[in-house]
């Protein structure tokens, strides 16, 4: 997105500060977007002395003059981790994301800043955490007045949440996009998973087997590598057989979230395609949604309710 | 094992040449170790001009002098694979393994070398491959003249075999070690997986989840990571949890191997160890088999063999 309209000075500053990225959105009062920027400093690149200096760099033309009021600007995601900027604390499911009795303010030495932290979630029973995905979860329960239903986030850490009453009643966490990587980065599969274009038939295929076949996922990986010395097998065939073993499994492990409605499903393409295709390998119903919006709608939230709360 | 009867000249050599490591161990015709040596001179590491020149240096003091008859060497393993010493194929189960007629023999540069190496076997429906194990297999079933069983031989690459008749009906390969690498070395869970003694208790709890709940493996394993940042856990407890996971998982993809009968445990401590501990969870009955021992009946089969049809 250009920056087509920064010689408006905006009115807050949205931030999304995860481990591998920094984006940051410059805001008016009423949720139009000004400009949007991003950098890969991500909270694994940085230490806590890092942060005001990395973000004051990607934003200062932004920033009112010395003398003028401080410019607010809401973070979520990894930033409020320990080792982040300032640990930000976690609010524990069942819980609802309105209140803002438990921000984190970040002290800066550059009085033109106001930097507030969103907590994360973080569940006991079945132990899980979250940090960032939570906002845009807000995002989608204010935008769309949601009392209940299920959200799918899906990506290095897919985040499934259920939505009771408004609120988050739970949630669970799959590793499938960092499996992906670990697995064809660092294993023997390495060696025959060719480059090539995404095939939907061994994706498509690669699903139905994980879902239907759980139990036998950490066999099916090796015979990825047989059928390649086995058999020649097209470039990106094999690679996008176990990119659907991986979300078939997914699928197989949050049944219980998916099976009796609707999954709105939170994300960028082609991510959103990838988990569009295996919704309809699953027989799931979904309703795509788009992630950046409902990020800023949660953390617009959080600015209102911030103005709210200092008048 | 000391080579302490290294004086006395070896009938023949026996080689179990893998992807990261080089056995030997020089032979009487009856069978008798005199000697054993490894190296770290995988086929991972070597090109195919490389591996005489290896084994060479490992057995020189073994070889006859220039004038007498070669010494026969006997190779099983990856040195047999495409980009190995020389490519020695594969039988196609089902199948036997006493044949003779298959075997690959390798021309050497120096005439004191009379060099043989065992092919791997392969699986068209379930394309499998195995390149060593086929061996100890073998083995197992010459020495205790076995007609119908199963065989495990747990490692980077699982591999459980059915055997049939006296021969191989199936098998199958589960990438347990290599998939605890790449999780443990490559993701999130790397900062979670402290060092610490083996904690049997976690390690139980994990094969037995893995192996009632297969279906939500790849979401159990970020809850090892939330564990960590949500409560303290002793050292070693998440890395045996992990581990008991992935054992399970194996046992769950492989439940129709061991449901029915005893199951041979091919393997060394301490993961002969591990494996003993999962098959009591699972409540599967196996017996321990010593695989050195098994994998150099397997070899002298081969040898003797070729000693037959030399005369």
């Amino acid at each position: 997105m250009p920056d087509q309209d920064s010689k408006r000075r905006p009115d807050w500053i949205a931030v999304d500060w995860g481990t591998s990225r920094l984006r940051v959105w410059a805001m008016t009062a009423n949720g139009t977007v000004l400009a949007a920027r991003q950098s890969e400093d991500g909270m694994s690149t940085l230490s806590s002395a890092d942060y005001e200096r990395v973000l004051t760099a990607l934003v200062s033309d932004f920033l009112p003059v010395a003398e003028g009021a401080p410019m607010p600007v809401v973070v979520c995601g990894m930033a409020g981790a320990r080792g982040g900027w300032r640990e930000a604390g976690y609010r524990t499911v069942p819980c609802t994301l309105g209140d803002v009795g438990d921000l984190t303010r970040v002290p800066c030495r550059d009085p033109r800043l106001s930097v507030t932290i969103l907590p994360g979630l973080r569940q006991k029973d079945a132990p899980d955490v979250m940090r960032g995905e939570e906002t845009a979860i807000a995002g989608l329960i204010s935008a769309e007045n949601l009392r209940d239903g299920v959200a799918c986030l899906p990506g290095t850490h897919s985040k499934w949440c259920r939505i009771d009453r408004g609120g988050i009643a739970e949630f669970t966490t799959v590793m499938t996009g960092e499996l992906f990587a670990a697995i064809a980065g660092h294993t023997i599969l390495r060696l025959s998973l060719s480059e090539g274009a995404f095939s939907e038939t061994a994706f498509r295929e690669g699903v139905d087997e994980g879902l239907q076949h759980p139990e036998t996922l950490t066999a099916r990986l090796f015979g990825l590598r047989a059928n390649d010395l086995l058999s020649w097998v097209g470039p990106g065939v094999a690679v996008s057989r176990l990119s659907g073993l991986l979300v078939g499994a997914e699928l197989s492990a949050t049944r219980s979230y998916w099976a009796d409605g609707a999954v709105h499903l939170v994300a960028s393409d082609p991510l959103a395609e990838k988990y569009a295709l295996a919704f309809e390998v699953a027989g799931a119903e979904f309703i795509r949604e788009n992630a950046e919006k409902l990020t800023l709608a949660g953390l617009g939230a959080v600015y209102r309710a911030l103005l709210e709360d200092a008048a």
